[in-house]
């Protein structure tokens, strides 16, 4: 039986969201005293501009997006790109020939940078933890140099925070990406057979996510072996499914810029009962946390109440460092589930809950599933992992 | 009519094959006096290590691999990911829980890095052009200071000239990655019929080049106008094709980590003479590029060679910046076609043609095709884009 259609939510944000975002942020700005921020990444680069394009994934040229502390933001950027911001908000846009190695944007990025940053001559980036800046370390350097009487100040903080709180539109998207990645694993579960290789069953999966509607899947893994897997980030290989045999599946599924992560387990035939127990106490520790998951609860509420559970099943350890994390325009956003954590959730959180534990010597099993806090408790976000491990 | 399959090569690659990578950089580190290099960006880590995970897709957590003079490559990892480099041919993995936002590896790699830079006390990374660092700029500045007896030297010069040089096994897996992509290509030829979006075309290509064998496609772009396009990094778009429209596509579709990158252009219709006069020059040029490129031979001879005939076809100019660059791990590398350009082409490097010209006023004519240097010119890897532009 052929899946049924989903509808698509509309491409795109209205203006008025993008000036809301950029509101904010300025808003941040003025309490750290900062005149004007800069962004080298493509998540924090299309959050404030709209500037949305598959061409990131060429390193060879660097773009910059300057926000003011007032006004629109400032597109300094490589010849090439100028015509998208047709597309976009932005108005000011300046741009020089690239690739220039001598002199890729910095001087021109500098210029703008002192342009709008006369009052405190304090200039923000994102220089904390999860950020990188996507640019020649050796440009930093000179762009220090110019701006030498300027004081460098890192916003990821702030930026974080104000992307943590997704708008309806953002959720509608990732809702859809998670309607199609949970028709995908259902649609898997119905063509799934041992005999295939691991390989097989994403590429199956693949297709269908694409046929649904989903743009690209740029994160697609699984991990199998028999009664167990010892990892969650490789694959998919040419290990063929058998008798006995756990799968896991753990997708990235993109819709319009926003992404799902969550996970299916699939048995094979007559699987250890250790193994079927595992995955009851990862599916009690999933309730768990939806239980808990609400406003004011933090971070590590969720991880220990997930925690408890799957040391009541027998847990005898957990590798992957986190249960869960924000979700979005990245596979992985900020906060994350840890001990003591102290992030306070709030409504619009885009979350998933990643319960796992090693439950013998190199295997593993984690469930995942993406929730947003509202503001009552939270509510999932694609239809509930099987009650019980499937059986192929 | 299927088209029909495609064989594709093994995956992986031969332990000799890291080998003889790792024994290329250490003979640069004698040459600069550098005891030790990190890496931090996916490419270079997978390079080295043979580590190959979509995890990257992930932007939480640093990942470091240290090469040090003598001996294989060290991976600093997150435990996460420790599992996987069973499948590798690295020995020494060391790892730290993470996320641990007040110490993510830094003080590891900082150990790891004095522990094998005892001579010269020079550690290598990537700094140059092209380049950036995938880790928090504070970080960075962090390891400086933990290292402060050091001295940090920039190896991004002379590892694009180790990774240009293609083995054959990687010239084969770009080969099938273009040949997917050239019948991908194909199919669309076939399958394209005005009325269509341009978000239906790509989606068509994209899922046709999934079943031929690509592992995924992170590049899939396209434009198109009545009688041209204005920029070649945007789409798709739901723009419908009408008659008199020209549509270029164009893809970097994946095969084992190595990358095609290259175009092709549909009319509709009723094409402008004008715009057909454009694909013809363009076409001219890349055949002045095919007769050009052989060992010896520098980027900006190559340049010269396809604009020549872009002048004589009308060229208004070009704002792309290059007329093609490297290709491989990435959809694109070191070296490009630029003006005096002075890179000598050298057997073994995979690069794109890629003539373009604005032919009027916000349209665009681009073509771009992917070959390899070989000891006596250059091959194409996939078939000749059509003589003259298909009109469907």
């Amino acid at each position: 039986m052929p899946t049924k259609p989903l509808v698509a939510p509309v491409r795109g944000f209205a203006v008025v969201e993008f000036e809301h975002r950029t509101l904010q942020l300025q808003k941040h700005m003025r309490e750290q005293q900062v005149d004007a921020v800069f962004f080298t990444t493509e998540p924090e680069f299309r959050y404030f501009s709209g500037f949305k394009s598959q061409f990131w994934e060429s390193p060879t040229r660097p773009w910059f997006l300057v926000v003011p502390a007032e006004g629109k933001p400032i597109a300094v950027v490589p010849e090439i790109g100028v015509s998208g911001f047709d597309q976009t908000w932005i108005e000011d846009v300046r741009s020089w020939p690239s690739p220039r190695p001598e002199d890729d944007g910095i001087s021109l990025l500098a210029t703008t940078l002192a342009e709008v940053s006369t009052r405190f001559r304090r200039v923000g980036a994102m220089l904390g933890p999860e950020t990188h800046l996507r640019m020649p370390a050796q440009n930093f350097v000179a762009l220090q140099q110019i701006l030498m009487h300027h004081e460098l100040v890192d916003v990821s903080s702030s930026v974080r925070e104000i992307r943590s709180i997704k708008s309806q539109a953002e959720i509608e998207k990732v809702h859809f990406a998670c309607g199609v990645a949970a028709a995908g694993f259902e649609y898997l579960r119905g063509h799934l057979s041992a005999g295939m290789t691991e390989r097989e069953a994403c590429k199956a999966m693949h297709l269908e996510m694409l046929r649904l509607g989903a743009d690209n899947c740029p994160y697609l893994i699984s991990s199998s072996g028999l009664g167990g897997y010892d990892n969650i980030i490789m694959g998919p290989t040419d290990r063929v499914l058998n008798d006995g045999d756990v799968l896991i599946i753990d997708t990235g599924t993109n819709f319009d810029g926003y992404f799902c992560d969550f996970d299916r387990n699939f048995g094979f035939g007559d699987v250890d009962s250790g193994t079927l127990r595992a995955y009851d106490a990862v599916y009690a520790a999933t309730e768990a946390g939806l239980n808990i998951a609400a406003p004011g609860c933090t971070t590590g509420d969720v991880w220990q109440a997930m925690w408890t559970e799957l040391e009541k099943g027998g847990a005898l350890g957990n590798d992957v460092g986190r249960m869960g994390h924000g979700l979005g325009m990245q596979l992985t956003e900020w906060p994350s589930h840890v001990p003591n954590g102290d992030v306070e959730l709030k409504a619009g959180m885009v979350l998933t809950l990643e319960p796992g534990m090693a439950f013998a010597p190199n295997k593993m099993m984690v469930h995942e599933d993406n929730i947003v806090i509202t503001e009552s408790g939270c509510e999932l976000l694609h239809d509930r992992t099987w009650q019980t491990m499937p059986l192929i």
